[in-house]
């Protein structure tokens, strides 16, 4: 097994963007798919070192820039938001963006274009939910500490498997909306699944989040359990 | 692999007891030994053969009669709870019963007393979740489609780690019950996990459920999910 990465330069809805596909160079078939959509922040090397956990389990992983190329920020940023904002006031510009990576995850070598599916952390969660929510031919998606809020449009019957991992006390993904997500994706007619992590805060998965006042802490117990929830769930829809 | 039944008479609080042990006759050494609390109808052959498939991860299943010997009902009697009504009465009793269940699972002679866990299945889930309150030194519990009340007394400090599988549309474990699951174990301190799924039932791992205008139905999906997230919990605890 030789993980590779290859950075891919494509043009998309309203710019350039820098994506970065993550494989098993010694492989030789093609394979089922993964889009990995990051969070708030953009693409960077956790996203990558993560896709690479995923393609050693026999996927091919396209992390996805939604941003646009060059615009990443920092925790440490005044406004580490400023390149999510734009897309969360603009939900059928997103969801053009994430069907335009869907497209070319699609069209890589390495994939299987009729076996893909999405994952995504904190708004990336939202990304994979807007593009199971958009009808798109995935099997699955899951969702890490996610962002749950519909788009303000109505959305095509969601024919892809979903799984929520979630942090009970996730100040980001309160109660009320956890339990909305629960009911859309019901009326959507999705089958869907969500764990609830106790003593959970946002960001759970993310090595560098220490932030408990704001809600954001790494968590060792439910990253290990969410990574294996996916790698189980994965290999029940790819059989 | 040979796996063997072995009937287990016993007297414990309030009258005896007909339990049934479940192992690998072929084992030699000691190994996790596992209590299977049934549901409101009490053993039978629907738990002996799930039991079985929990043995052949590596266990030692003890399936406990908590109502006593020859007190077993069946879905189409007139009062199919009768035999459980006293003991959610009484649940002073009924957590004698699950102790006494434990202490004796620890004195079989397949099990190492000192790893040991417990699953139920509706009425079940809330002896699992009894055993827990009490303070048990289990290492983890799982609750399939259970009853989450809590006790009309003062609980211990929850030691064990716990799986909740929940069906989403369950009517006998509605969102307040779950929620208030929720805050107690957070409170008792416990490490916890909810598992919820879309479109599922009460009794969704219960072949022989098919009344859904009860709320009561098997689902072939939740039954295959929430199997391999037990068995992905039970390696996790044990090693």
């Amino acid at each position: 097994m030789t993980i590779t990465r290859r950075v891919i330069v494509h043009e998309g809805p309203g710019g350039s963007f820098e994506s970065m596909a993550v494989f098993d160079d010694a492989a030789t078939a093609p394979r089922p798919g993964i889009l990995h959509f990051p969070n708030v922040l953009g693409t960077k090397e956790a996203d990558f070192a993560y896709a690479e956990k995923v393609a050693a389990l026999g996927y091919a992983v396209l992390v996805v820039d939604v941003f646009g190329q060059g615009e990443r920020a920092s925790r440490a940023d005044p406004d580490p938001g400023r390149y999510m904002t734009p897309l969360n006031d603009d939900r059928a510009l997103l969801r053009d963006r994430v069907s335009a990576a869907h497209a070319l995850l699609k069209s890589l070598n390495e994939v299987d274009k009729n076996r893909t599916a999405a994952i995504g952390f904190c708004f990336g969660g939202k990304c994979m939910l807007d593009l199971a929510r958009s009808g798109a031919d995935i099997a699955g998606g899951v969702s890490f500490h996610g962002s749950y809020q519909a788009p303000p449009f109505p959305n095509a019957k969601i024919t892809a498997k979903l799984l929520i991992c979630h942090g009970w006390d996730d100040p980001h993904a309160p109660l009320e909306t956890t339990v909305a997500l629960a009911k859309e994706l019901t009326g959507a007619g999705c089958d869907w699944q969500i764990h609830a992590y106790g003593h959970t805060s946002h960001a759970f998965t993310d090595h560098d989040a220490n932030m408990p006042e704001k809600g954001l802490a790494y968590n060792a117990d439910a990253d290990r359990r969410s990574f294996r929830s996916m790698a189980d769930f994965l290999k029940d829809i790819f059989g």
